[in-house]
């Protein structure tokens, strides 16, 4: 048994071997340079975690966990195509300092050696690791897609917010945990559980992040706070203010998001603390992560081995545990 | 045993059925659109000829052709992304009439599609066909890649050019005859002369190209003749026209690559034709058309099997059989 610290290393000193051949160069420099910019790589420890619930950890969870960051770095590189943003992990964008067209050739010849780690899982569990992969990797492209399209929208309804979130970010953290399981011999059940318990962290980790964009501590939470107020994004936030707000605030929300004042971003804060937004906020992320306790509780299997998934919670909601 | 039109036809009633979802339609419609605009379904086709070459057509067969398809027209969004094309087939790209961010999580969503009807093939011979078409799908990135380099320098080498285009067009060519042949239960020798008959047919089709871009009939061709060299591409004609020019029509060339005068399709056609570039380009054509047809002979099955293969490589030569 592992921790959760302990895998992070025993990961990423596996990952930080070569993934692509030296030629030609001016195609994998730019797919290896994202790889080098670091991150957190928690999804594949998820399939990790996922796998030594259940087991010792098999070399198939390893082809499975790289499969797992090479697509979510295929994911960032595309989506900061999109996004047209200049950094990531504080570095320039892969389109910033390669191109555009090089950037996206590097995100699919990417997904391909996603595959390519996939195909070594041994044959008898190939066909159901493929199965939940596709199905993941076609519900993170609906979500970008989603979130793109509520961009362009007025306000979105929160029922539809959580669709996108949970397709967007969700479902890869809970595909992780549920591929570790399935290469562990897991059962159905206890498939599903770690599933639900990934994707309800999930949402629960998007909660906090709306949360602290709004009501952070610049200096613990790394970003501006108020980014996405400036940007006009649908955040759960906001989302709720518009849902709860009388009609005099709605109107002063209306008119700030349209006008853009100088003190928009302290104005909506206020209108956001009149309307117990940020109560409702903490509640809401409880709520979530309740559930995605519920159902690690559920997993049969003994307690003492779901600690390090404990620990992966107490890590993204940020609790001293 | 069908013919090449047969099988065309077979495979285009088949492919006419829903590939993607209703929603998210901002997606999965632009998906769809690229496949109503037709193409020459040629690579799915030559899985279908590959596997009916060693038995009966295998269900299996249609999944990996369908997978080659969708493969092929991802790969064609983010080409004409990349190549800021307006028109494909005569009609919008998916990029001009969706922007290009939807064009690009299109593309992404459709190359998962492929994967998941490669899922769909026996276990047993899944590890086998991922290999080929994962391999397949680096090489068509990667002479994608060295095609947008070569625009960047003033001049490429013969086997440099034979070499991306290889990558870029005839390997998928070659795979698909190969995956229907895996499929059709073909020992390694004939899975290998049918890699190289599709290898170099696709080779000598680029020959015939970009011959008839310079020297073909415009009524027949159906491009406008010369545009090859109006946008300085290197062909195999201009590769050759630099090797074998003397001082002065390499210095004449040069300067016409550099000014554009209005003259300069009609002058550098003149230098070819000095050159000899034109017969040359025939006779090379017919060299790599030749090997090819030696690999389909050396393929142990039955000569009456071949006929579907030969009529294919008819029509891509455009020979009357």
């Amino acid at each position: 048994m592992h921790s959760f610290i302990e895998l992070s290393k025993l990961f990423e000193d596996k990952f930080k071997s070569r993934h692509f051949p030296d030629e030609p160069g001016t195609l994998y420099q730019p797919a290896a340079y994202i790889l080098g910019i670091g991150g957190k790589r928690i999804r594949p420890v998820c399939v990790l975690m996922g796998n030594q619930l259940f087991n010792d950890i098999d070399p198939d969870a390893y082809h499975a966990a790289t499969a797992i960051e090479l697509f979510h770095n295929f994911s960032l590189i595309h989506d900061d195509i999109m996004d047209k943003a200049p950094l990531r992990r504080g570095m320039q964008t892969v389109h910033e300092k390669y191109g555009e067209s090089t950037a996206l050739l590097a995100g699919d010849v990417m997904f391909v050696k996603a595959y390519e780690y996939l195909n070594k899982i041994r044959p008898a569990m190939l066909q159901k690791v493929l199965y939940l992969f596709n199905n993941t990797a076609s519900a993170v492209c609906e979500g970008q897609q989603l979130d793109m399209d509520f961009e362009k929208r007025d306000m979105v309804q929160m029922g539809e917010y959580v669709n996108m979130i949970t397709l967007k970010t969700s479902v890869l953290l809970a595909a992780s945990l549920k591929l570790g399981a399935i290469l562990g011999g897991a059962g159905e059940g206890n498939q599903n559980h770690l599933y639900e318990f990934g994707k309800n962290l999930g949402v629960a980790f998007q909660v906090q992040d709306d949360y602290l964009d709004a009501f952070g501590n610049p200096e613990k939470f790394g970003k501006k706070v108020g980014g996405d107020i400036m940007a006009n994004k649908k955040t759960f936030l906001m989302i709720h203010a518009f849902e709860t707000a009388n009609t005099q605030q709605l109107n002063e929300l209306k008119l700030l998001i349209k006008n853009n004042p100088a003190d928009k971003v302290e104005k909506i804060l206020q209108i956001f603390k009149d309307c117990k937004v940020d109560d409702w906020a903490q509640q809401l992320k409880n709520k979530y992560l309740q559930t995605a306790l519920m159902h690690l509780e559920e997993t049969a299997v003994l307690s003492k081995r779901k600690k390090p998934l404990q620990e992966l919670a107490d890590y993204l909601m940020m609790r001293e545990s």
